[in-house]
């Protein structure tokens, strides 16, 4: 949507009622035919060949959905008395180890055929064939298409962190809808941390009972979890983090850590050192159990088992572990990680799982039937795949980034340079902490050539959300409606890229994830309500121009005295991408390209900046009475500046005048100090090398107001 | 909140954040006490005294909903190793058959203690803590408060309509929860009508299979609604309406009609005439197998069978069941009724339960252990309580009407003239037409006195939501929140019947529902959205300032050519009445009696004002565009003509000039058009005797304004 032009057809096809195809993940092959099928009453499904109860509970679900979507009164699977059936669904037979999620879909207006070999198949094709209706008021309407439709990879996961903060079952099953509706089939639950144990083990009560401030899952939770998703074609990979992040096994369990104990719950050095000790036969005894109740809890062939960020301090002080490495000749911590990593390997295949590991778990030796979970960097994915490993790649898919939809998308899971960061950027970058445990240039490499079979052990991606800052009533809001986009990424084909139609299409789904249940918008409208305190209306035109500061901008200030708890600051209601900016980009570009219009796209910039210029005494106004509101002052009047630079700009322009030298500097410093944080790459390393604002939030308009002013260069 | 002052002392109130009480229904017996107890992770519930699991469910439902209302990390109920606890709950025994739903409620900085006989009154207590919790950004704490409750009425019911619109599962479960959170204990199940049978039958599979459009509950569906709804202490009956109402039992079971078959679904003259035959035996058969099955699927003590609206058109067609009445020397349908409703009675009681019929059942010989639900009028209920029988008042209370939460909320459930309507009104009204089978003055009558006795009769209350105009998406919006100002007409005492307290805690309680699942909102803005069709600001502006035409307004329109099918028109939308108005009407009344202050208020007046006057021309460039908005030019006009007059008023009163003559006509001409619409009470008669607006909306702001421009007379 680079011009004025694309806009205004795409605002014409819209408001003349053509039908647009608004499928996410975009299908492998997709053409479109003619007339549309109409959704009423008529409606009735049909399924035959292969069927089976999750099958059936799955065709009925789908009309339950489609009826909530588009009001019409809708049966589910044909009744036997002959009635006409719309849409005809022929499942080839029962799904297999190799799961085959491929399927054809053809719309005509006189039904629809969903063709699968197997039932995985037809569910991916009700995600389509649910997305492809749309709403009007003229009634409901599928485009008439023919689809033929695969997954690019195997792989297509979520992992949330359900240690640092509790979500508790609802939530859980809540994402579990939208991950069908994307077509994600892998939910990986980091169960386990220095924060909290998270899921009731018999054998060892105080894993809970010490270990969880009473929130954590119980096995009938997990067993009902489990059920769901399966019923929705999503896998639960379970993730018991071990040696390091285990400070809350050991507040039960002291005997089994590095360090004696006691270790207590809550906030202190031990968070980050607290380790089990690879010297004590007493812990593979215990891993032994424990991995053993839960392979069986769950049903996964996969089990994860963490291995990241061992820092060695325990290790280190230890003189009993130090007689230990002696003893077996190993020089450094990395090689007594590699023996508890083979240990466990023992464990975890004894109970017929397959294993997985962060990448650190990467060492010579490592049996390749070990699955590698790269997240440090794409440096790691190819050196995973180079030694032979399946590997999964996370690294630049860390949804807790808070950064564009767009971001994540121009990342592809095989590109060993993924990170997309400049070599300029690299240089100015080199030295820069990344967390505690390692530099910007360590992780960033450029390109490292891999061979077809290198490039085939790639299994596919899985964005993480670590819940450092992240409460249950948030879960939706910093997952939705980003993951759909990065959904399109582990699904379609690699030529997928063009992001103005990703974005249109993530518009819609954003609507679809709602009318599902998800509650992105409803609990950011909540908190905001909340946080407003009877100023809804001017907070809300302020909040409607900000977004979280990037990276891990906020996590750096969260030691700050007077901060708010977690789901309590303005940066926690606001969503990590607002679409509307992005639309106000949009036709900004378009403004700015053409002073002649389209007219109605002028006039649509010149209101939003009026708003948001007129916003800023009432703000005022409402912060002399709520001092929450106080620390945004100077950004509620910086927002005022820059929207009446940006009519200016747009006075300028009509006026074929090119702006004052002297303007045009006070303005793009105005804009300057916004855009680093409002940028996507280079705000992942900026961000840490500039001081975090206290609002923890950056102007997202600024970027596209300086679009227009520097039109009146 | 009759004047300025008082809602200045509220807004102070807010904004300094002295806790709001904020319990719905308001508690029998209250007293403030100083400081609050604030909610954190020291959270921690215990139960001494009698426990089971429903009670243990109960407590951890509470902690997990108060901590996504908080935001903070909350256990449920406390483990055993002797942490402190914060909230004391003691239940002396277990649910007796008389149920006790008294609780008393102590909330001190120190902690809480909740006391119950039973567990039904632990949960009520739970239900008004959780809502006494307010969260700001400052944290989340309640107000402390010594609190003794008791409900007013036993019977404090919900009757949902799921024959005309079905409702799926999972709709009907959320509304269960918002049941819970104000105190409502009877949802009444309409399960069956001439548009459909919604409930399985073993017995009778053609019910279903024939007569629902293959959507219906499953048996284990229902075991699933009625355990969720014992769990949450809500009862639910279910009601099987006959003899009338049956045409959809008839397509599958003709034998069963006065008039021979075949019976067709489907709009036809048979969905008001079609009824059952009293005069065959086979038909009492039917019956008995029928409500035997049903009897043990609900396990509720008593059993609705409906009974209303029995036209006799097919009986006095029928030959033989002329014959009948003839030779049982039944002078009238109504003994013909009457016969068959005794026979009812008996097959009823034999499976062991309480039968409840709409108030046509009752006539001499009705035996006296049957319940009367009164709905046509309170005079029905007079009645009823007079010849001895237990009733439910269901009149006032009909939320299909689409009336404003404070008309209900003036009509008590013993007052025997409660319809509202005065005696000039009345006269005026005469003869007029509700509905197809009374006109206004026979349904509403004078004051009836009653002895203590008769008023013991009366067990409670009854909301009704009739589904002809109300779709599963529509379902949240067209109960919630208004229900839950009905919710407390049952529940609290008498006495408490100050309106503008109610509205504002009506605002807390309606994000409380929201934030416990209810899509009251969020279904109201995706419709919105989706009839907008990328017009969503200009269109939201108009929709905020707009009601559904009240009464059966609609209704009337059902039939008119190109009207949208239900759940795609704007007034479907639009809530039953936005709250946002009501509160522009307190600052409006504010505004105009004074014209020094409180100079915010009318400044928000102004600033609403305004917005509403620069709609005109956006909304008229979007329905060019947009076909579906050009009914509601000439009201957007209106609007905006509206909008100018209140601000020229507003500029008179401070002026302190006397508005001209004939600029008051023009102005009053204008507001007159919509107040009828608006109003009430007024609206109840008047909108049937005035042709309806294609529209099918009223200006709902137009009264408030009105208030501006007469204050200027």
């Amino acid at each position: 949507m680079k011009n004025a032009a694309v806009l205004a057809v795409l605002i014409a096809a819209v408001v003349r009622g053509q039908a647009p195809v608004n499928v996410m993940p975009a299908p492998a092959r997709m053409m479109r035919l003619p007339g549309e099928w109409t959704v009423d009453a008529t409606f009735r499904a049909s399924i035959t060949g292969y069927r089976d109860e999750s099958l059936e509970r799955a065709v009925q679900r789908f009309a339950t959905a489609l009826s909530a979507k588009t009001g019409a009164r809708l049966d589910g699977v044909a009744a036997p008395d002959g009635k006409s059936t719309t849409v005809r669904i022929r499942c080839a037979g029962p799904g297999r180890d190799a799961a085959n999620e491929s399927y054809t879909l053809v719309v005509r207006s006189a039904g629809v055929e969903l063709k699968a070999q197997e039932p995985l198949g037809v569910l991916r094709g009700l995600a389509t064939l649910y997305e492809l209706v749309n709403v009007t008021t003229a009634g409901a309407a599928a485009p008439a298409v023919s689809i033929e439709d695969r997954p690019r990879f195997e792989w297509r996961g979520l992992m949330i962190d359900v240690a640092r903060h509790f979500m508790p079952v609802d939530d859980l099953l809540r994402q579990i809808d939208g991950m069908e509706m994307v077509k994600l089939n892998v939910l990986h639950l980091h169960l386990s941390d220095a924060q909290a144990f998270r899921v009731e083990s018999k054998v060892w009560p105080k894993l809970t009972a010490d270990g969880s401030e009473g929130l954590f899952y119980t096995q009938d939770d997990i067993r009902r979890i489990v059920a769901y998703a399966q019923d929705r074609g999503v896998r639960v990979v379970p993730e018991f983090d071990v040696p390091g992040h285990t400070k809350a096994w050991l507040v039960g369990y002291p005997e089994l850590a590095a360090k004696p104990g006691p270790y207590h719950m809550g906030a202190d050095a031990d968070v980050a050192h607290a380790t089990l000790d690879p010297s004590k036969e007493q812990v593979y005894e215990f891993l032994d159990r424990l991995f053993g109740e839960m392979a069986a809890l769950f049903p996964d062939r996969t089990f994860h088992i963490g291995g990241d960020e061992v820092t060695g301090r325990h290790w280190a002080a230890s003189p009993s572990i130090q007689a230990f490495m002696k003893e077996k000749g190993f020089a450094d911590q990395h090689q007594l990680q590699a023996y508890f990593t083979g240990r466990v390997y023992e464990i975890v295949r004894k109970h017929g799982k397959t294993m997985i590991g962060w990448d650190e778990i990467l060492r010579p030796g490592l049996p390749t039937d070990v699955v590698v979970q790269a997240w440090r960097s794409s440096k790691m994915m190819a050196r995973a795949a180079i030694d032979g490993h399946a590997v999964i790649e996370s690294g630049p898919y860390y949804l807790d980034f808070v950064l564009p939809a767009g971001y994540h998308y121009r990342m592809d899971p095989v590109d060993t340079a993924s990170f997309g960061i400049s070599a300029a950027e690299m240089e100015m970058a080199k030295g820069t902490p990344i967390g505690p445990y390692m530099t910007v240039d360590k992780v960033v490499s450029g390109p490292t050539p891999l061979t077809p079979a290198q490039q085939g052990l790639i299994k596919g991606g899985e964005a993480a959300l670590w819940s450092e800052l992240v409460t249950a009533e948030m879960l939706d809001g910093r997952l939705w409606p980003r993951m759909a986009a990065i959904a399109e990424r582990f699904w379609s084909p690699k030529t997928v890229v063009d992001e103005d139609d990703m974005y249109r299409r993530l518009a819609a789904i954003d609507r679809d994830l709602e009318t599902i249940g998800l509650r992105h918008r409803t609990n950011s409208r909540l908190m905001l309500e909340r946080f407003a305190a009877g100023y809804g209306a001017t907070v809300g035109i302020f909040a409607e121009t900000v977004e979280p500061i990037k990276f891990y901008g906020r996590h750096s200030r969260r030691s700050q005295p007077g901060r708010p708890p977690e789901g309590r600051a303005l940066a926690d209601a606001t969503p990590p991408e607002n679409l509307a900016i992005r639309q106000f980009e949009r036709e900004v570009r378009s403004a700015a390209a053409n002073r002649y219009g389209p007219q109605e796209v002028r006039d649509h910039v010149r209101a939003m900046l009026t708003v948001w210029r007129d916003n800023e005494d009432r703000f005022a106004e409402a912060a002399a009475e709520n001092a929450a509101l106080r620390p945004f002052l100077p950004m509620s009047r910086d927002l005022a500046a820059l929207a009446r630079a940006g009519l200016e700009a747009m006075t300028f322009q009509e006026q074929r005048k090119r702006a004052p030298a002297r303007w045009l500097e006070t303005q793009l410093a105005l804009t300057g100090k916004y855009k680093d944080q409002a940028s996507a790459a280079a705000g992942v390393v900026y961000s840490i090398l500039r001081p975090q604002p206290a609002t923890e939030l950056t102007l997202a308009v600024a970027p596209s107001i300086e679009i227009l002013i520097k039109a009146v260069k």
